[in-house]
């Protein structure tokens, strides 16, 4: 079978055997995957990652323990976790210390033509969410996290710093709930988009100080943090969904003085995201940007990294 | 009379009239001011600070529009709010982006022999609290800060990183509400202090890595917020109580993978400050290095910011 490699920078393609299927897991034939951000920074060599990545795919079961999977189009949650620890007890299998990552981490990904992954991973898509769409599940459930760490009052000006595929994901699930979103970007072209969604956009260099209790940062630069602190009113609350490596360089002072509250935020559940899309309550069809063959995955990751792109996807 | 003035890194006398008193405000004399590091941190020019430090302290009431005032014995909150905003109408005068601060920003301190303050500003002091312990009263109330930001449970283990004086504070304050603390420091006399006061204490080159789910970093160091991250489980909290001026280096990675909560927390209610040291539940006779008599505040500057000092206390 086809499977995307990444080593030491490039992108390249390589036949192999399919994966053996382990007890509890499903085999499964990739139908659509997603390139993420998180993938571009693998092929720079974050975390010294080589091999498949993608964590973003809907799939066929072809082959499992139980057969009324078979046959099932599923996403997948990207957390292999132990299923035994304090963790993985309290429904909280996302940060099991022993967990494996689904194409990040001691778990080869799914830009492949077949993937394995436990059955308890997987989320049947409803039959009205397109392949295309079901795609987004998994960074809209990143999206959708940000619902289950803090309560947010229905009516509440919210600023949404960034208007990349996340951040449009992020505001759309805020408006979703009954948020008032401020989307700010500093691309006009994908502000448009925003607006196209319903959402009030406006360019991030005009953004008020002190101004908001709510504000997210989805920016995916190391200056994000300190736009939005410096945006967040005294006793407001700052979340964090850019993931920036290495050192950002932040004044505490500000935010010890106006004791803002900074939450970091990862992958989420993938329920309330399938809902959304169910319902038509987010949008993805303006958020994708390109669909290549899989076996285009190498022009696809240069697409993808363009400034400007949103998402490419991968069709096999 | 007599005032402590600070300009260029310089601490010196002044002999200069009384203060006037404005309506609504009382005239209080000078019994006890205690030397915080932010006074330290005016000296060496802070903000541009020159002019009066001081706003730790203990006086008497010698003039006010209501004479039920008079000679009663004081402490005094620290923000100078104006009274009208939404935020004094929320009880949080503390954070009115108008106010004034006692001896930092625009309102001259404590240490000179009468000061200024307004009357709502004040509490009296409990007969059964000595001067030299009600003078603790502002940082007491910034360690209580903690309990009215977050809801530790009853029993929960909590690290609170630094064995300063607010270290020591904070520490007895959360095991006074029932947390089982463990106080980390690098300085075997200040845990020493720790272990007189029924606390847990410990060397904080050994700190476990993601062992708690609370950790307060109250080392006042830029280094502080990196290891408390580091020391606190997925989903934890991370109370920043170290003010550090200028940009502290955070990889901001780790607190989104883990979903770490960072609040910021500053000044505190009097109420609960009194109420402990009124109960003997918080002691502060061992964090007191010295008293000096206001005429020295030189040298009590001086032997303020030596190594391994506590509180150095001006008598009036």
């Amino acid at each position: 079978m086809l499977a995307v490699c990444l080593h030491k920078g490039a992108v390249f393609l390589r036949d192999q055997p399919r994966p053996r299927r382990p007890d509890g897991f499903a085999l499964i034939r990739l139908l659509c995957g997603g390139i993420c951000n998180t993938d571009l920074e693998l092929q720079r060599g974050y975390y010294g990652f080589q091999g498949t990545p993608g964590h973003e795919f809907v799939g066929e079961v072809v082959d499992a323990d139980d057969s009324n999977w078979i046959g099932q189009r599923v996403v997948g949650e990207i957390n292999l976790a132990c299923g035994d620890c304090e963790w993985c007890k309290r429904g909280l299998g996302r940060h099991c210390p022993r967990r494996m990552l689904l194409g990040i981490l001691k778990h080869p990904g799914a830009f492949r033509e077949f993937l394995t992954l436990p059955l308890h991973n997987l989320h049947r898509v409803p039959r009205e969410i397109p392949t295309m769409h079901a795609v987004f599940v998994e960074p809209l459930a990143a999206a959708c996290e940000i619902r289950d760490q803090v309560r947010i009052p229905a009516g509440a000006p919210v600023a949404v710093l960034g208007d990349g595929k996340l951040g449009l994901l992020i505001g759309q699930v805020l408006k979703a709930h009954g948020a008032e979103v401020h989307q700010y970007g500093h691309h006009k072209e994908k502000l448009r988009i925003a607006a196209t969604l319903g959402i009030d956009a406006r360019l991030r260099k005009k953004a008020p100080a002190a101004a908001y209790d709510w504000v997210v940062d989805a920016t995916g630069s190391s200056l994000g943090l300190v736009q939005a602190a410096k945006m967040t009113r005294p006793r407001g609350t700052v979340i964090l969904k850019s993931t920036v490596h290495g050192l950002v360089g932040i004044d505490s002072a500000p935010v010890i003085v106006n004791e803002i509250t900074l939450v970091g935020s990862r992958c989420g559940r993938f329920e309330p995201a399938l809902k959304l899309l169910r319902r038509g309550q987010v949008r993805v069809d303006n958020l994708i940007s390109e669909v290549l063959p899989l076996k285009q995955a190498s022009l696809a990751f240069r697409r993808a990294a363009q400034a400007g792109a949103m998402k490419v996807l991968l069709n096999a």
